[in-house]
């Protein structure tokens, strides 16, 4: 089972090697998982920013409570929740769906008024949540896809959100920061590559019923 | 790029094949990949209830919006987040720690004090939202190695809070089920697996900055 091997190996890197970057090509298919995963309804609501400039890394700095990993990772990943789904954007998403199936856009007319309807059912706090969640499966597909490339990650939450949002620009209000990913190679001196992971054990964690 | 071909077969599957079951290696596999998930602080906030028995199956039909799948699914599994994180929680995640990397246990306590702090400043909302994201990462290991395994999920988020929680026997107020993931192989019935994958083009999905 080597994906067991690499999800072995992967821990929340304190320090990266600053010398060394993630390869256009590993870059590129560890985002195609990201691309590829699954989400409520299909609907993707988020988008991704990889910051790779040393200029806009340095302005994130402050952002964080722990940056060290800002100031070393190769790539820094935001994952940007969409906070509102307008009827242009489900109006986009079933151009997409039309498009790609070769289907009639008016075939789809039942499944889309079923997801407009979801949607206006929910409180803005209710989307934020729902969106936020979709965010970490992309999360999860990020580091899963980084370790099958032996390339090394830190998930981070520890961030001051208003400050993180200005720096990248958003759209405040319509959309902020869930959660982010550094990338990268472990330093040498990053001594926790040297712990033991700790998770808890099987007997603790699944209940077969 | 095995992993990438992996996860565009995988879609979200309506109608599974009820006479074919996940194999015990599989699902050790599958449920392994959970186990390893990242997860805030390393407090795996949660317990995965996995529903294999047909009479379990059978009573969960109810509190499903879209049963189709929990009728025809291998397994069920069942996400469930913790509300609370007591004490006595973060006592025994440090003593897992301590036995793990075999370091004292007062070795730890700087670390211990800080994830305390950090828990008692969260609202029971905010460590809801938080326990239930962490859900998600997990959600997205379990269907990525899933499809690693050519095994079929469809996550599901479209049950009935109280009646899914009672089925399941949940200490309601202190647990509840964040997010569920239907596993076993596609029908050949199910004509969504003809359908093409649809996900926003990579310019629109990714900013690089």
């Amino acid at each position: 089972m080597d994906y067991l091997d690499a999800l072995n190996k992967r821990y929340s890197v304190k320090k990266f090697n600053a010398e060394k970057t993630v390869s256009p090509d590993a870059l590129f298919h560890i985002l195609e998982a990201a691309r590829l995963s699954a989400s409520s309804l299909g609907l993707q609501p988020y988008k991704i920013v990889i910051v790779e400039s040393s200029e806009m890394k340095e302005k994130l700095i402050p952002a964080f409570y722990n940056p060290s990993q800002i100031s070393t990772c190769s790539h820094l990943i935001a994952i940007v929740s969409k906070n509102d789904i307008e009827s242009q954007y489900i109006g986009d998403y079933f151009s997409n769906i039309s498009q790609t199936r070769e289907v009639p856009l008016e075939s789809l007319n039942p499944f889309k008024q079923s997801i407009s309807n979801h949607i206006e059912r929910l409180s803005k706090e209710e989307v934020m949540t729902w969106a936020d969640k979709q965010c970490y499966i992309v999360l999860g597909n990020l580091m899963f896809a980084a370790a099958l490339e032996n390339v090394d990650t830190c998930p981070m939450e520890g961030f001051k959100q208003e400050k993180i949002d200005e720096i990248l620009g958003l759209d405040v209000g319509i959309e902020k920061v869930a959660v982010t990913l550094a990338i990268g190679y472990r330093s040498e001196e990053d001594e926790f590559q040297n712990f033991k992971k700790v998770r808890k054990p099987t007997e603790k964690l699944f209940k077969f019923i």
